[in-house]
């Protein structure tokens, strides 16, 4: 682990990232210290920089500390944690910033296998997101939701949760994206009033401009979930896992999740031999 | 500082706090390591806790830990947190937890004393609060929107800001409690949906029962505030600030608001003493 580069395990206990929360992250999988899709990694974490008002750390300086801390591992999570360091008393954003950096990595086996294959069961999570478009899409470090949403279950059966709004909107998974499959249609949540944009889901986005099927982001409800001929959760560490059981209704067959599946090996490889 | 007892003042980097902002805290006032209106800030600690299934720390303890910080201290500010502490990946909370606690003090010569005396000027904050009746009234460690909401002005005449919820109800000031008094009540917001429910709001509450003064918690609308015989806003370092202009409206006098003030003085001595 580095804090601001340098070796260490420990942040100043009067950092803002844990006093309020106020910060951001990312968790992405790194081969041999190479990110994977680091491309929308990167936007994202800009993105959300920018949305806090943090200043951006360089990417060559990221992309370092990340091959610095993962170099030796086949496989490893890395994650980047941005804070708005420590200040001065009070809410207010301090006018200078000295953020607190923290890039760290553990060795990891992926999830097993037969999820991206054979598609998980997921269930509906009681906790619902509150509506909040000045933070929604950022991953910044205020969590409680996910924490409460998470903590809903405790059958390993069940591999995710999904999520909603206020309003009983679909939003997305404790820790993934959604997407269903319609018509030949891709639709995702529209996340402009919460929940977390995520870079797997950027990545999906763009796997499916490319393969030409059409992509809408839109309000979903649990019954277009339900109804839908195909559904999958993704994220950087899972990539793309098909749903195959959710409240009742099981899908068998995921002809266009497939598609997309192949075509993020496929970039994820020429990526990971491009670095 | 004291981190889980021993003097520090740093943190592991991957506790849940930082993480997640899964925990909470308290900011109060002691004197000589006695902190004032204890009671109050200790009901609201334990009610914090069961709220976020966080283990407790035991009564005894947190006040020997803020006399040892703050003990030599003629006044201070103490700040405790209370973290789920360090756990595997991922968001559900941990099985066997074992909570990170920080105790901390620092000296403070307190507000200026024209706040309490003349009235302060605020203003309505363009942050909304959003509606999550799940983390309600909690002092936990999610505090984006009032970062967000304190960053909006930088005036020093402006003392503190007043949020909104996403309906437009108004629910509080950014680091306070508000009441307003109409016809010789109180009424002050129902914090079920958002806002932090502090322990000075908790006083002022057993105060105004105290001198058989009506309370009611109701859903305002800023038309209530700016309507109001008084108003004034309180938390735990301030006491009690009343309100003197917001918004183009002025007040001038606070009759009802000044016997608050001097309850809670006598309160504070006694405590004082007593302790």
């Amino acid at each position: 682990m580095l804090i601001n580069g340098q070796p260490g395990d420990s942040i100043d206990a009067s950092d803002r990232g844990l006093a309020y929360g106020d910060g951001l992250y990312r968790t992405l999988e790194a081969h041999y210290g190479q990110p994977l899709l680091w491309r929308w990694q990167w936007q994202r974490l800009a993105a959300d920089c920018a949305s806090l008002h943090l200043p951006c750390p360089d990417e060559a300086l990221l992309l370092a500390e990340i091959a610095q801390v993962a170099g030796t591992l086949p496989r490893a999570v890395v994650k980047i944690v941005l804070t708005r360091g420590s200040g001065q008393r009070g809410y207010a954003m301090p006018a200078t910033c000295t953020a607190t950096r923290i890039v760290s990595a553990t060795a990891w086996g992926g999830y097993p296998a037969e999820r991206a294959e054979h598609g998980v069961a997921v269930r509906w999570c009681d906790t619902r997101l509150a509506i909040q478009p000045l933070l929604a899409g950022i991953k910044h470090l205020n969590r409680l939701e996910n924490v409460f949403a998470r903590s809903e279950w405790h059958d390993p059966a069940i591999a995710e949760g999904l999520m909603l709004d206020m309003d009983g909107t679909v939003v997305e998974g404790t820790m993934s994206n959604l997407f269903i499959v319609r018509g030949g249609e891709l639709f995702t949540p529209l996340l402009d009033r919460c929940g977390v944009s995520g870079a797997m889901r950027a990545c999906v986005l763009q796997l499916a401009a490319n393969l030409g099927i059409p992509v809408r982001e839109v309000r979903l409800q649990p019954e277009d979930v339900l109804a839908a001929d195909e559904a999958f959760v993704c994220n950087s560490l899972a990539g793309i896992w098909p749903l195959r059981q959710l409240d009742g209704r099981q899908w068998l067959a995921w002809p266009l999740t497939r598609r997309l599946q192949q075509a993020l090996l496929t970039i994820c490889c020429a990526s990971a031999i491009r670095r």
